[in-house]
């Protein structure tokens, strides 16, 4: 394939994926994320040769949300190692929607089934490194800066207050961790971190770069240089694959194949084994909670550029 | 990579790989599964080609049990198409055990969450066409002994009796899909089909064969033929990659990365994009019910042939 | 209160309370209970010297249905004891649905909650004695009989059939008790007997007697002579008003105060410590299961009779 | 019954009932608990002539703990009717733990079952009248001292303040009530609301006395005056009786037969209709966190003096 052809099957695509923007809604539950512009639609893609592309509103900016549980795994396994993290969460799916409390209940093993549902986050936003959670914060956002190969990422300060005023749920499942014994710190410390890093500031560009380091193995194709080490990043695409669509990573999986994180911001981080990462923005979301256009957009790639793994 | 380097390795893997029997238990629930060797131990390898390779008791016989769950879809959606089958049970993973029926009770959509456990296998077992159980489990055989290119496949009478005399659980599953209204025909002869299906008989290199033809999006290498749809295969997969271990799908997914179902007989089929299909035989079980020389056997050879998808 | 009041009340509230019928829907599930008349209406009241009082269609007869858990109950227990029957059923209330299995599953006891959700009274079903399902429930009848202080009681074969017919939940929930080892003899024989109990035919009239029974620890006040041992009423009665009006039994204990089990049949059966027993049978029932015009009943002789034990 | 007769089998059934304590633990999950003299054991018996009876350590003075919730319950009635309370919290018991938090989740009405497990506790706790918290719990105990017929009631600092600093569970359990949309006001606030009302200090006297006026229906036998409604006395008595001895609520039905309450501070409340209430100061719980020598106590005085309601 060659790269002209990249460009324009990208293109193409997205022109084709955008009316599908129609068949969802912005997220309402905070203001801020409320005034996202339904129609926007984003694409990028990194290559395993660190050639970039893009179409339509690649560089807008919209908060990672979700997609930051892969991050933050990714970066607390890099400073504390898998063991530490794996004791405190599992690495299974499970059929329960991302903010339920009822396994942590149920369950046996009383851990958080995998740590990309909000249970299995909070826990390991609570194992990073840092005295304060500013400093945690800060700390995970040089982490982003390198994985992005930019000096630093910005964070949204409007969403970050606002997702710290209302989020009772949240609240809710860190007491319970609490009580359970596997999370770290203070409650309000580690909730404060976890609405920190779900702040975090990005675009379609920024999620194919991360895509494309992931399929690498943990090699950025841009830099050529090792960002993760290669466990990290099959743990991450391992999890992604089934558990990174909410309650439709089942369906995903059968119609795009390829490991994805989406966020309620309208992002979706993508990436293909040894071939290329791909960013999406689209923040109208279907009921699960998945960029609506983006998921049209990836279903057509899938197809067309033959990306499916499974 | 060569086909000689092909054979060296899987015949060394085994060798490793072995030992690991020691770390699992034969199933002991039905008399006619605990008369297994809990030493045997058996590996096969069917490459894109069409070359088969095979290690120790690659042709020992052993019951496909939950194996025959995929085969059974890959059956019914060939018969009946995708969306017959999938208007009574999801694509989810589920972090329930394979034998839960609490969902079908708690779930909104009262529907099994995929065709990988028990409850969800049920009634695709229902959807098979046939006029009486017996029909219907000599079709589906004649369907496995077309994929497998060969004759016919027997069924261990045995296995068969056993099971239908001990499946309190499946019962009870099956008579609540009925109360829900999502299970097709009589309640017994349903679970008579199931268990038909379950008693086939196999051996490492038929899985291997199988995992060849999903590996290829259906085309069989070795005849070179189509012996089922792309879409099937990969509906297959995706199922496989997400629910396929158990309650160790995730693990699994992390540590050998290819989409894989195992059997309570000791078998596991596996199926890697493009490359090849692997078939297991080991029936000394780890706690979760995967054959315990087969994932050892596995997660060498993701590492020395670099087979993970993800 | 003389004897002449007690009659009038009876028959003043009556007259108060049938208008409520209008709420209430009468069973469908069956065709056999379809046929009820929704306007159908009765009461009786034994006092605690057998004196009996009637009103309204006191005479007419129905299926007991779920009343006879209790009846079964204290059969059971006269049969086989205390001991024998409550170590495979609790003694709490619970919150889930009368024909959920999802605590099977869950709780830690692996046993029915209590002997009046559908699992709890098909443990009992299953310790009748007897050499036949036949059998089994040609004793109970005789039990019931002994209790009416009369010859027998007749079954209503038309609901016999029926119930048999199309028990999916039921049978779900019984196979499950087999698997979990609780559950005597053949799993459809057990469900038999219990088909057969909840169709033996009663009236109001009966209800009442076997409530001035319970009332009197035991000893019949008409015959005035002990029928059941004090230990077994006061189980029964204990277990009434925790769980005995489904749903609504907490809310029943507010508004009546005295313990009651109804029937899905329309009857109501209540008991009144030391001074009667009351019968209902109303067919038209609250979305709860419980006969509309006897609970409306049960709230206006508890005011006036100021029968509330709590 | 002779007053003699009552002081005497009240004295003699404490001697017969002591060494049960041996049988049970003081509870630990607070330090301030845990120092409490294991072998403690105090009875005291108001009746409805207003006669005081005790035995033992019928004047130590414990925290009232879970017994609150019958007491809050009966405030928050009085200051704002029935209605506002069972709009916001149900009437049913449960048979999950109380300190559970699933059926939240998985309820369909999404509203704790009953005001007495910590659920429904904390959302009466939201619902009491003040300006702050302190204000909040003094109007509480003003309350319990009018009902007491004394001045005012005293509040453990000690075990106040420790069960603000470890409750993670309550603190779960009332960010999901934030969420789900029931708890009025802060939640912080309201657990301090909460908290204060489990540390009030009350004596097995007081106990007997709250007894004796819910027995009355309302009517406080000593001073001879209405101190709260009599459907109020009803509902609290009714909610005793089916959800007042945590998992133990049942067997408690049956071996006793009276509404009651108990605590984790080794308090037990118990009510009998038209004759008297009963206070227990006990605190070697047993393993559902029942007094150990309070429920032996128990069960002889209802044999003895023949209390049971049922």
């Amino acid at each position: 394939m060659k790269t002209e052809g990249l460009a324009e099957t990208l293109s193409r695509v997205h022109g084709e994926s955008k009316a599908a923007a129609a068949r969802g809604r912005v997220a309402t539950y905070i203001p801020a994320l409320a005034k996202a512009d339904p129609g926007a639609f984003g694409l990028a893609l990194v290559d395993s040769t660190g050639s970039v592309f893009e179409a339509g509103d690649a560089r807008a900016r919209f908060t990672i949300q979700s997609i930051s549980k892969v991050l933050a795994l990714a970066y607390v396994m890099t400073e504390l190692g898998e063991v530490a993290v794996f004791s405190r969460v599992g690495k299974e799916p499970t059929g329960d929607p991302f903010n339920s409390i009822i396994r942590l209940e149920t369950s046996a093993s009383r851990k958080p089934f995998n740590p990309l549902i909000n249970a299995g986050a909070i826990v390991v936003s609570g194992l990073m490194p840092g005295s304060s959670p500013a400093d945690k914060g800060e700390r995970f956002r040089a982490f982003v800066g390198r994985l992005l190969g930019r000096g630093g990422v910005e964070r949204d300060e409007a969403v970050y207050a606002s997702e710290k005023a209302t989020a009772a749920r949240n609240r809710s499942i860190a007491w319970f961790l609490k009580e359970l014994g596997i999370l770290e710190g203070e409650v309000e410390d580690t909730l404060d971190v976890y609405f920190r890093q779900c702040a975090v500031s990005v675009d379609a560009v920024d999620l194919a770069r991360v895509g494309a380091v992931l399929c690498m193995d943990g090699m950025d194709p841009v830099r050529r240089e090792r960002v993760i080490a290669a466990r990290t990043a099959r743990v991450c695409k391992s999890l992604m694959v089934t558990c990174g669509m909410y309650d439709g990573s089942g369906e995903f999986a059968v119609d795009v194949g390829v490991p994805a994180k989406s966020g309620v911001g309208g992002g979706i981080l993508a990436s293909v084994r040894d071939r290329m990462g791909i960013g999406v923005y689209g923040p109208a979301l279907d009921e699960r909670g998945n960029s609506a256009a983006g998921l049209e957009a990836l279903r057509r790639l899938s197809d067309e550029l033959d990306l499916r793994v499974l």
